[in-house]
C-alpha cells in the first residue's frame, strides 16, 4: 500500500531524465571500461543499471563474495557522474546452485526440469533459492546502500517463470488454504462437482499438471493467480531488505509489458517506480501503437511517470526475423515514450555483447562500435534529452478517457475449452486502445475497480471475469454521468470463472439493454459479420433487446439478421462485434465527442501523433514522407529551439516538442 | 456373442423415443432440481443420463458411500415418470486415488504422467483401479438395480485411454503371449529380423515407447488392439457385474464415432444397446453426411435400433471456433438419426454447466435458460418424436449397399513409414460415402468377414489389412453374384501387417484383373491425377491389367497415361485413384444401377436426404431455401398431420415423415 | 591421419564398378536366397552389404553368438562372385541390451528414453554399449576377416544419435578439459559472464538440456562438436578392430549428406573409402542438383573415387508423400554419380522389406518382384555399368572452382537466437552451388583451412564462423591470386562463437573494402531487396565502402538506398544478399569467366549436365523433352558404342558417355 514518504522516481532523476542502460562490463576486460565511460559521457548517459546478470561473477561459489570488480565499477560510475541502478542478480542463479540443489529448479506441465545454462533457471516457491536470494541482496545492500553512486534499485529481471514442481505443489496448497479457507470453498469454487474433481483432502491438490484432456479452468486460473503472487512475494522478500538498508532510495523490478503473468495492478503498488521492458517490432505498421498502448499502461500504474528500463536501440534477437531500427526511430519512439510519461528512457544494453545468447541483440554501442550508425544515433538522442529534460521531469497529465484492463480477467477467458481461439485478449485491447490512439485520444488505463469518475469515457474491450464490486463500479460510473462502452465477452464469469445467469451479468444486461443473449456466435478466421456501416469481425450475437434499448447498429444477412450488433441503453454501449478498425475508430470518436472528450489537436494528419505532457505538445510523426502538421498559435519548440506559428512541417520520423 | 435373451433397447423405450440427456445435477444446488424438473416434463423429456462424473461424489474417501443425493435423484425422477439410465462413474476418478495410487494413473508414449484435474486420466491396465472400479459397479448395481426408475445401465463414458505404463506393458506381455503363444510367433508377426528387434525373452517386450526413428509397425498395430481390448475387459467387468445384478436390463456404453481407438465391431457383440456420441460441426457443409454415415455405421453395428448417447443442443466447446446451431438444424439432425435407426435422442447435457472445462459447451438448457431459443427449440423436437413415436420405434430396415469397415485395417494401414501421409482412413471412408449418401443409396456398413450376400453392392474405400478369411469372403461374394467396388489400398498386407507378395494379394490382383502392380504413385495435396473422364486425387498406380479385365477408365498424361485408372473384370471392379466427389458419386450410381440397386426416391433436389424406416418415409432438407420433393401418390406427414399428395414443399431444414 | 599404405576403394572395385545393395536376407526364409542369388547375377549385381541389422541375430542374448546363418550366406555370395561389404551391426542393439542395460539408450534433451524398437537406440557414451559393440567387432573380424567374399568394412549405420543422458555429461565434461584445459578457458569460450552462468566447478557443467530460455549458444557449439567427437570415437573403436584383423581390407562408415551431426572432413580422414548415402527427391525440380552436390562434396572429402552406399530404386518412406522414381530416372541419377567420381553404385536395399518400418521403401527387387519395372530397369543399368566399368573406376578429376564448407560453421551459426531464422545453411550452400551447377561449372567443396592455391575461384556460401587461421588461409589465397567471392554472415564469429569486433573480422572487411558494417537488416519469407540489377532476397546490409572498393551492385529504394549490396575489392568479392538464382548464377558464370575458369562446354541446353571425369565426357539430360547437344569433334559413345558427331540428341532422362 502507498506510503506517504516513500521515495520516487524523482529521488532518481533529480530534474534529468535518465538515459542509460543495462551496463554488464563484466563481459569484458577491464581495459574495455574507460571506454566505455568516455563513449557514455559524449553520449549525455547519466544511468547505468548494474549486476542484473552477476550472480555467478558475486558468489562464484556458495557463499562466497567477489566484489572488488563492483566496487571498482561504482566508483568508476561515481567519478564520472554516471548514476547506477542496482539490480540484485537473482534473476540467473549460478551453475552451482542448480548442481548442488536442483530444489531451485522450476520443472514443468509436463514434468522436465529446466536446467541452468539459459537464465530465469530459478523456482519462486524454493525455500532455498530464496535463502540464497536474500543473502546475497542483504551483502549487496550491505555494502553499496551508501555508496554515492547508487540512485535505485532494481530487483531481479522480467520476473516470469512458471513452476508445477512438488514444492511449487505445497506452496500452492498453503495459498489456496488462505484464499479459500475450507476445502468446500475449493470445491465450490473450482466446482469439482463437475467430472468427479472433488477433493476430500488438501493433499490431493496440486499444480495444474498435464492431464488427458482439459484441465480444471478455475484451478488454472488459480495457479495463474499464485504464480503472480509467489513471484511477488520474491520480490517484496527482496525489496523489503533493500528498503530497510536505504529507506530512501527508490526500488523497482521492470514489467514485461502485457506479459500474461504478472498482475501489474497489483504488483505496482509494491513498487516505487514502475519500470517498463519495450519493444515493439521496427517492422511492425502499428509498432508505434502498441509502444503508446504500453506506454499509457505503465504512466497509469505508476500514477505519473515512468521509467523505460529496457529498449533496444536496433534489432532484438529473439524473434524469427530481427528488424533493425531504420534511421530515426529510436529516437522518435524514446522521444514518444517521454511524451507519455517517461522520465527515464534506457536500453538493454550499453554495449552489445560479443558471446552468449544475446550478441546479436542490439546495444546503444553496435558491433560496429563508435562509428556505428547506432552509438551515433544515441548520443543525438542524449543531446536532445538533456535538452528538454527541465521542462519535463516530473510532469503528469490526466487525460479524459480510460480503458479497462485485468488480467485476472484475461487469465480466466483465456482458458482451453472457450469458445473461439481466434479471441485473443491482448489483440482485442490493442484493437480498441488502436481506435483511439488513431482518433487522437490520449488514454489512460485502469483496474474495473479503480475509481472512474475522473473519466468523460470509459471503454471496455473485453474483462470476460468480473468481481460483483467491479460491476457495482461500472454501474455507479454510469448511474453518476459517465459514458460506458463495452466489448462483447464482458461480465460473462464471476471472479471463480462461474458463468453468470444468463451467460452475462443481469445487471450489466440491463444496463446495456440485453433482455436475452441467446447464443455467442463466434466468426472463423477471416470471417466478417456485416452489418448495415461497417463489417465485424472476430464474433457476433444473438441477442434480444429490452425496449428502452437502441440498435446503433444491426446485422445484415445470415442468422443474425436484423439483430442488434451495437446496443445503447442511456450512456452504456455494448458492441456484440469487433468492428474493423476504422468503424471502431469512428464509433468511438463519435461516443467521445458526445461525452465531451475531444482529441488533442483537430486536423491532424494521419500518422502524425500528438501528445500532451505538462505544458508541453509533443508532435510525433510516424510516417516517412513530410508532414504539415496545423498548430494554431505561436509556440517554441525546445528541440531546434525555433518559433512555430500556426503550421509546422516534420519530416520523416520527425518530432516536435512545442511549448506555447 | 449374442444370446437369445439378452435385453434390448426396446426394453428401455417401451414404445417412446427416449429423448433426454446426461443429468449432472450435483453440479447446481437441491432447489434447482424441481426446476430442472419442470422443464424436463414441459420439453416431453422421458429419459436422464445420471452419474457419468459423480464418483467424488459417492466415494469422496476410499469405501466411503455417498448415496443420499442420488437415492433423493432417482425418486424425483421416478415421481416424475423419467426413465434413468444409470452410468457407472469409471470415467473419471476421485483426486484420491491418483494421489494414493499413482499406479492408477496413464503414462503417455514418452513418460509423462497423466494426472487428475482432466477426466479419464485411468490406467486401463490398473489392477488397483479395475478393483475400485468394480466396488463402486457392485454398490451401484444392489442399491439401484430395483429401483423402478431404472431403465438401462451405461458404463464408463467415452472409454478412450492410452497407457504405456509399466503395468500396461506387463498386461501388453500377457495379451501377446494370449496372441502369438511363443516368442519365435511374435518374432515373425512383427518382422523382428529387420532392424535387429528380434525378442529373446518376453520381458524385453514393451509398449511401444518413444524412440529415436520410427517404430516397428506391428507392435503399434498390436498396441492399438491390446489398448482396444483391455477397455473392453474393463468394460467386461462392470457389464458383467450390474448384469448379475440386472439381468433385464440392458447396458450400454457410448462409442466415440471414428474414433480410432474401439474395435467397435467386437465391442457392440458385447453391447445390449449400441449407443454413439455424435458432433457434427454446424458450419461443415458436410455435417449432415458425416452424422448419417456414424448413424449408418451404428445402426450396422447394432443390427437394429440404436441410441443417440450424446449430441449438442448448440455448440460445443473443444473445437478451434464452435458454432451454435442455426435455428430448426438441431431439430434437422435430431430426425435424421431417427430416420436412420434412432430409438433414442439425447444430449449431453441437459442444463449447461456454469463451472468447469465444459461450460461453454451447450445444454438442451443454455445459459439464456428457459427464454433461450435453445430450449424453445429443445420443447418443440420433444413434442414431435412424441408425436412419431409409435410408428418409428423397434423398426429395422434393411439396405441394397454395405460399406466395408475394419478397425484393424485403419490401425495397420496408419503407419509412420507409409507411402503417402496425405491418405486418411476416415477421410477416404467418407469419401466413398458420401459419394452413396448423394446418390440417395442408403447404406449399412459391415465388417469384411460378414455374410454379405444380402447386398447387391458392397464397396470397399480402403482396407489395407486383410485376413485370409475375409479375402475368401470378398471372393465368395463376387462369385455368388455379388457387385464388388474396391478403391486403392486394399489387400495390401495381412493381418500382421506382412505385404503380401506383389505388393497386393495375389487373388485379389486376379480378381480384379492386376497383372503386375509396378508402383504406388500417391499424389501431393492439391495435386490430381487427369483420367479420360474425371480427376483424381490422392494416389494413383502404375498397373499392368490382364487381357480378361477392361481399364473403364485410364489416367491421361504424365507418367501413368493410358494405364488403367480404373478396373474391371467381370462384377469387381477397382480403383486405383479416389476420383472426385461427382466423379464418385456417378461412378458408383452408375454400378448400382447396374447391380439392381436404387435411389430411395427418384427426381430429389440436391441437399434433400430420403430415407426409409419401416413404413415411412423420412424426407430432410438440409438447405435453406425452400425446395419441392416430387412424392408420388397420397401420404400422411406425421409431423403436420396433414395430406400430402405427389409433391410437397420443405422450408429451410424441414423435415416430412411421410406414410403412404 | 592418413596413412601411405592405407587400402582404399580399389582394393574393393579391382576395376569394376561396385553394384548392388544392402541385403538382409534374415528376413526372409533361406529359400529365397537362390532365387535372390539368381536375380542377382541376372542384373549384374557383384557387391552386396550384409549384416547392418543383424545384430539380434548374431548375439540372440548377450554373449551368445550364432553365426551359422551369416557363414552360409559368406559362402553363398563367394560361390556367385558377389563380394561383401560386411557391416558391424552395432547401429541398432538387440532388445535385450536397454532392457538389462538402461545406460545404453540415449537421453533427450527434455530428459525422455529413447527406447528400442526402433533403431540407433544407443547411446554413443555409453561405456557398456561400447564394451558390447567391440566384442561383437572383434568376432565378426576374427571369424570373417580371411573369408574371401569380404571386400570391405562397414561401420555402424548412419551415425547420427545425440545423447543428453548421465553418462554423456560425464563424457562432455572429459572432453571439454581436453578442449579448454581449465574451466577459465571454459569460461571464456562459453562467455559464461553474461547471464550468469560462471561455472566453479567441472562438475556443474552439463549437456545442454532443457532451458527456460535460449541455452548458451557456444555451449551448444561444442555439444555439437562432442557429439561428432563421440559418434567417432565410437567408429575408431570399431574400425581400429578390423584393421588390426584385416589392414588390406578398406574400412567405411556411410555420411548421410548435408546431416547436421558429423563433421565429415575430420571423419573422411579415417576412413579408407568415403561412403555416402542419397535419395534426392524424384518430384523435386532441383533432385539432380542436389544430386550433384553431395556428389561433388563426397568426392572432395574422398579426394578422388567414392562409394554410392545408399539410393533407392523407387521411393522412400519417410517423406510426407513418396513419390517412385519414372521410368529412366533411376538410371540417370546413378550414372550422374559415376560421372561425379562414384566407383560404387548402391543401394537400399536389395529386395524390398515386406515387414517392418521400411516395407514400403523401394528395393532393387520392388514388391513388384522380378517382373516389376523397378527390376527391370535395375537389370539394365547393371549391363551399363559393367560395360563402361574399365574406362571409369579409379579416375579422378580436379576442378577449377571451390566451394567452402565447414560443419563447425553450421553449428555455430544455427543458434537460436540469431538474426533470422530465415537463412538456413544447407538452404544458402545449396544456392551456391545451383548457381554454379547450372553456369556448367564443376565444383569441388573445400574446408576454410584446406589448400586452395589449386583453384581459380573459391566460393564462401556462408561462414558465419571461421578460425584465424582459415581467415589467414583465405587472405593468403586472394594475395596469390585466387578469386574469392563471399556471401554475408561470413567471418562474423571465432570458433568459440565470438563476435569479432565490428560483426566482421577486420581483416576480412579490409579485404572486401567494408569501412563499417552498420546493420544487418535481415529479410522477411518472401521479402527482396531490390537492387539495381536483380532482387535479392534473405539478407541485406548496411554497409560503408572503403575508397579503393567498388559497388558491384548497389541497393535501390529503401532504407539501403544507394549502399553496396555487391562489393568488390580486386579479387575479393562479397555479397551482401543471396541474389535471386539467375542473377547470382550471372554473377558466378562471369567472376568464373574473369578468373579463368570455363564451363564444361559451352552451348548447353538448360537441364543438360555435362561433366568430366578422366577421359570421358558424361552428358545427362535431367529434362522429358528430347534435346540436342552440340558436342564438337568425334565421339565413341559408350552406351550406345555408336560415334558421335558435332552434335547428339537426348531423350528424357537420356545419359551419354563420350570418350573422344
Amino acid at each position: 500500500m502507498a506510503v506517504e514518504k516513500r521515495p520516487h522516481l524523482g529521488d532518481a532523476t533529480r530534474g534529468r531524465i535518465l538515459y542509460g542502460g543495462d551496463y554488464n562490463p563484466e563481459q569484458w576486460p577491464e581495459e574495455t571500461w574507460p571506454e566505455d565511460v568516455r563513449l557514455m559521457r559524449a553520449a549525455g548517459v547519466n544511468s547505468v543499471t548494474l549486476g542484473v546478470f552477476s550472480w555467478a561473477k558475486l558468489e562464484p561459489r556458495p557463499g562466497e563474495r567477489d566484489f572488488g570488480w563492483l566496487d571498482r565499477l561504482m566508483d568508476l560510475m561515481h567519478d564520472n557522474g554516471i548514476g547506477v541502478v542496482l539490480a540484485t542478480p537473482t534473476s540467473s542463479p549460478p551453475p552451482w546452485m542448480g548442481h548442488l540443489h536442483p530444489d531451485t529448479l522450476p520443472v514443468t506441465e509436463d514434468g522436465r526440469t529446466e536446467y541452468w545454462g539459459g537464465r530465469q533457471h530459478f523456482s519462486h516457491s524454493s525455500a532455498t533459492y530464496r535463502r540464497y536470494a536474500a543473502a546475497i541482496t542483504e551483502d549487496l545492500a550491505a555494502r553499496y546502500g551508501g555508496h554515492p553512486a547508487l540512485t535505485m534499485w532494481h530487483i531481479n529481471n522480467e520476473y516470469c517463470t512458471y513452476d508445477w514442481s512438488d514444492e511449487a505443489a505445497a506452496r500452492f496448497r498453503t495459498w489456496l488454504q488462505d484464499r479459500y479457507g475450507s476445502l468446500d470453498a475449493l470445491n465450490s469454487a473450482w466446482g469439482t462437482a463437475f467430472w468427479s474433481q472433488g477433493y476430500g483432502d488438501w493433499a490431493e491438490v496440486h499444480t495444474p499438471r498435464n492431464a488427458h484432456y482439459m484441465k480444471n479452468p478455475s484451478q488454472v486460473l488459480d495457479f495463474k493467480r499464485f504464480t503472480s503472487d509467489m513471484l511477488l512475494e520474491c520480490y517484496l522478500a527482496e525489496r523489503d531488505i533493500v528498503r530497510l538498508a536505504t529507506p530512501h532510495t527508490p526500488v523497482t523490478s521492470n514489467f514485461m509489458p502485457l506479459w500474461v503473468g504478472q498482475d501489474a495492478w497489483r504488483w505496482a503498488e509494491e513498487e516505487d517506480v514502475v519500470s517498463v521492458d519495450l519493444y515493439p517490432d521496427p517492422r511492425d505498421p502499428l509498432g508505434a501503437q502498441q509502444g503508446a498502448l504500453v506506454q499509457d499502461m505503465t504512466r497509469s500504474q505508476a500514477r505519473g511517470p515512468w521509467m523505460l528500463m529496457e529498449q533496444a536501440a536496433g534489432p532484438v534477437n529473439w524473434r524469427g526475423v530481427n528488424h533493425p531500427k531504420p534511421h530515426g526511430l529510436n529516437r522518435l519512439w524514446s522521444l514518444q515514450a517521454v511524451a507519455r510519461g517517461a522520465d527515464a528512457v534506457c536500453y538493454f544494453q550499453w554495449r552489445q555483447s560479443r558471446q552468449g545468447a544475446e550478441k546479436f541483440h542490439s546495444g546503444m554501442v553496435s558491433h560496429a562500435g563508435e562509428e556505428g550508425r547506432t552509438y551515433q544515433e544515441i548520443k543525438r538522442l542524449g543531446a536532445e534529452l538533456a535538452a528538454i529534460s527541465g521542462q519535463v521531469t516530473g510532469r503528469h497529465t490526466a487525460h479524459d478517457v480510460a480503458v479497462l484492463h485485468d488480467w485476472h480477467a484475461w487469465w480466466a477467458g483465456a482458458q482451453d475449452g472457450r469458445l473461439s481461439n481466434q479471441v485473443d485478449y491482448p489483440d482485442v485491447l490493442k484493437a480498441w486502445h488502436r481506435a483511439l490512439w488513431e482518433a487522437h485520444l490520449t488514454t489512460d488505463f485502469a483496474h474495473p475497480e479503480h475509481d472512474l469518475t475522473a473519466y468523460k469515457v470509459v471503454v471496455v474491450p473485453q474483462l470476460y471475469a468480473l468481481t460483483d464490486a467491479a460491476i457495482d463500479n461500472l454501474l455507479a460510473y454510469v448511474r453518476q454521468g459517465g459514458t460506458l462502452v463495452s466489448g462483447f465477452l464482458t461480465g460473462v464469469a464471476d471472479e471463480d470463472d462461474r458463468v453468470r445467469p444468463g451467460g452475462m451479468d443481469t445487471r450489466l444486461r440491463e444496463l446495456f439493454g440485453i433482455r436475452t443473449l441467446h447464443e455467442w456466435w463466434p466468426l472463423d478466421a477471416g470471417e466478417y459479420a456485416d452489418c448495415d456501416t461497417f463489417r465485424g469481425t472476430l464474433w457476433s450475437e444473438e441477442i434480444d433487446k429490452t425496449e428502452d434499448a437502441a440498435a446503433e447498429a444491426s446485422y445484415k444477412g445470415g442468422e443474425l439478421d436484423g439483430l442488434p450488433a451495437v446496443l445503447r441503453r442511456g450512456r452504456a454501449w455494448y458492441l456484440s462485434t469487433l468492428p474493423e478498425p476504422g468503424a471502431l475508430r469512428e464509433l468511438l470518436a463519435g461516443i467521445a465527442t458526445g461525452a465531451g472528450a475531444r482529441p488533442v489537436l483537430d486536423g491532424l494528419p494521419d500518422q502524425v501523433e500528438a501528445v500532451r505532457r505538462g505544458d508541453l505538445l509533443f508532435l510525433l510523426h510516424h510516417g516517412r514522407e513530410p508532414v504539415t502538421v496545423p498548430v494554431p498559435g505561436t509556440h517554441h519548440d525546445l528541440l531546434t529551439g525555433t518559433a512555430v506559428t500556426d503550421r509546422l512541417t516534420l519530416d520523416r520520423y520527425g518530432v516536435a516538442v512545442l511549448r506555447t
